[in-house]
């Protein structure tokens, strides 16, 4: 995930680099996720104290949007008493039991609602500690069917680039790997990577529908060429995220899931993001694509970031197919410790209460006012497009509109534009050339407002920056 | 890891089958994990209710002794009030926020803390949601560490026969695979795999120190086979849990950790298990064995359970000669959306408030006491060795003393026990053939009186049942 972002390194912090403070502890003690190796266990990064609602406050008490809701997290706003009285509740009832031969009611009774909001023959819920292991779990369980079902060779996965799924060595083999100089090691023998379904950065002269009809041509071909026999999934988010919300065009994914029905190829929705609100509805899948996948993986939105807890929804179909096996002895040896975490189940039933209970009917009903919004910003020559969905867009930016040419990876442009909105009262996602916008659901038309003014005047005093250093003439 | 543990497949189940009650709903929308192929997706177990001190509550009502502490996790007890009172309040403080570009206090503090009792050069923590994850981030680092060093071939990891390291596909590839037949893919040509230091199960008429030189032996000589510019870690628990409590020979460890030393290979200490209270500190590699890996992997007890965390601690060495290398830029692609979760570090510096206010040295106090009273179960004729360190031991039933033949798989010795124990009031963790007991911390001397008495009493009712099954005759 190639975010470039504030980090400040022990040197440049000075006597913070020394002080007991929280900054001075995480240059000397702490290893942040993703760091560089000049500043690896030597990094701070923004300090935030606090959250409210939908703004989080940093450490000079300054309140902040929280623009990409802790990256596409806190979908029912901070401090929500609700989620916290019921960390406690749950942790005084029962704080943990053994998953290998125990179970609890809150886990029981949170698979059946999700499993209840699932499209298709999604019946049943298998639960992890977030992405990664979702993902882990969707492909380990494709690989144990497969074994059962006496064809151990079909296995591969077929992803796309512009994909995140996670940062376990399998999920993470997955990704689309956007560096162009990549120093972590992967499966590569085990991925076949596909095009990212980006109508942006689509051929010159190609239209939309003509892209979508190469995607699925690609699709096509690539099973042809390697054999419907040797793929045992495709895995894909149905709005790539991390890639920079890209949309894809339309039926693209209910074209791509047809040809994997035909090769029985399992077609697996990545959810993380998607699912839980971010689209307007508890899965984007059938409500949004009217696609029906085999397995779909969640995590973030299903405890709006309060817990860590994911999971897949696996088919009915496919369980059955494991039971009526000729080898109901096969053990899928798999699951994690807090595989059905009592409290994390808990907080997540509370949290369906509060997203069927208004957030959703909130989300869909402010979404077009924010996607509206947004896009008045393409009036800036730096911005290259707009788009999103539901409450997920992203600005992105670019050298020359024409052409769509980046800028260059030095010019920091997301970093800077980060820089600037925090100054205005706005925390950006910067990614590179590009600024997600997903904030909390229960964000109000005049919070949208100000979110949009804040971003404009942030991307306004980045162009003047970039014209004075003489970086960039828009 | 090989746990044949009570489930009721729904069929079985009946009418509960059918019920809105967590056990029909989890027999109709949840998948347990570790599930036989034939009950996937339709198996309940032993419902859990509530939480108290060393008890846990069936659905019956029957208050049970928590003799595995689920699964080595709740260490301080259940219900600790301080625990659930700081979930509260820091959920209500931030309850969330990006670790890619902000950071919070409680991950810093907990950081110097954990650093705080590490050995040796260890220095640094990254935080994960689990064990799975914590091996994961451990094995990536070792992977970048060593392709920022320009030497991308030295990669492979050794690890035991017995081992357990976690359930996503790489740490899965490392565990020891007990089982004759398995329906599980893994990453074979990363991992090799040594001979487990089980003294028990030594050859028949070699000492135990002859065993140990063995074992160092067969090490040397594997790197001496493989080359060590090809092996980049080894990783082992110290005391291997879901192996059934193996406690290697003496200084076999250290031996190890030189001869890793000497070849720049990464000694890994997986203490998922170890740490946080199970041998009486908060880490045993150093205090208990002498050791100063290179890299801790923790999980399991760092929260007592209460909240899914993990992580890595790390060796200021390893992190200085990537700040220091040719390749400042080069990026450490890894970290999860829970990495440094602001309400799992609350948790933790409590739960370690906690350890080091008394906890700790309770469980030091008691820890004889609890081995010597467990080890008179070795009277009994179906008992084969009753081994451990610490709160942690393995009673390891056999068919025959001498010739230490193990039963039948199909006796199902260990769930038998944990059956008739159940009744007693004992939730026993049932391996196999062997019974794990790793109460929670706070027990005291009575408590262990009455732990041991009833699994005394339900060994001596399987020893009857089996001798009338005519299955065993000892
Ligand atoms: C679509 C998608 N899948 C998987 C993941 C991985 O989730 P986690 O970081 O919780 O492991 C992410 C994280 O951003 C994601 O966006
Ligand atoms: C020693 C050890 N390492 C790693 C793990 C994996 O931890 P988790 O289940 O939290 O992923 C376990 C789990 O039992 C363990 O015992």
């Amino acid at each position: 995930m190639a975010a470039i972002r504030k980090s400040m390194v022990a040197e440049e912090a000075g006597a913070a680099g020394e002080a007991d403070d929280a900054v001075g502890l995480a240059t000397r003690h702490l290893v942040q996720p993703w760091p560089y190796a000049g500043s690896a266990g030597a990094e701070a990064r923004t300090l935030i104290g606090e959250g409210d609602g939908i703004y989080i406050t940093d450490a000079m008490g300054k309140r902040l949007i929280d623009g990409p809701a802790g990256m596409w997290c806190t979908n029912v706003g901070h401090r929500r008493e609700e989620l916290a009285r019921v960390m406690y509740d749950q942790s005084m009832q029962l704080s943990y039991n053994t998953p290998w031969y125990t179970m609890n009611a809150p886990s029981a009774q949170l698979a059946q609602r999700i499993a209840g909001h699932a499209p298709g023959d999604l019946s049943h819920v298998f639960f992890t500690t977030g992405g990664s292991t979702a993902v882990e779990t969707a492909l380990r369980f494709m690989q144990f069917y497969n074994n059962v079902k006496g064809r151990p060779d079909k296995k591969l996965i077929l992803s796309r680039g512009g994909a995140y799924h996670g940062s376990t060595y399998l999920s993470a083999s997955l990704n689309g790997r956007p560096r162009s100089h990549d120093w972590m090691d992967g499966l590569d023998a085990i991925a076949v990577k596909l095009t990212a379904p980006d109508p942006f950065r689509r051929p010159q002269g190609m239209s939309i529908e003509a892209f979508g009809d190469f995607l699925v041509e690609e699709f096509r071909d690539t099973v042809a060429r390697i054999g419907a026999e040797r793929i045992g999934a495709f895995i894909g988010e149905p709005v790539q995220a991390s890639g920079g919300v890209i949309v894809p065009p339309d039926n693209y994914l209910k074209r791509i899931r047809e040809i994997c029905r035909v090769n029985d190829i399992l077609f697996i929705a990545d959810e993380v993001v998607t699912a839980f609100g971010r689209l307007g509805s508890i899965f984007a899948s059938g409500e949004v694509f009217g696609l029906d996948p085999d397995m779909i993986t969640f995590a973030k939105g299903v405890t709006s970031g309060y817990f860590p807890l994911g999971g897949v929804v696996i088919s009915e179909r496919l369980l059955e197919g494991l039971r009526r096996s000729n080898h109901p002895d096969a053990l899928f040896g798999h699951g994690l410790t807090y595989t059905s975490h009592p409290v994390g189940c808990a907080v997540a039933l509370k949290n369906l209460d509060l997203l069927e209970g208004g957030v959703l009917a909130h989300a869909r009903e402010v979404a077009p006012y924010f996607q509206a919004r947004l896009k008045s910003l393409e009036e800036l020559p730096l911005v290259g497009e707009v788009r999103g969905m539901g409450l997920m867009a992203c600005v992105e930016c670019v050298a020359d509109r024409e052409s769509k040419n980046p800028l260059e990876l030095d010019t920091n442009v997301g970093e800077r534009i980060d820089r600037h909105c925090q100054e205005l009262g706005l925390l950006v996602r910067p990614l590179i050339n590009m600024c997600v916008m997903s904030p909390p659901l229960v964000i109000t038309r005049g919070q949208i407002d100000t979110l949009v003014d804040i971003l404009r005047e942030g991307i306004s005093r980045t162009m003047e920056e970039l014209r004075k250093e003489g970086v960039w003439q828009g």
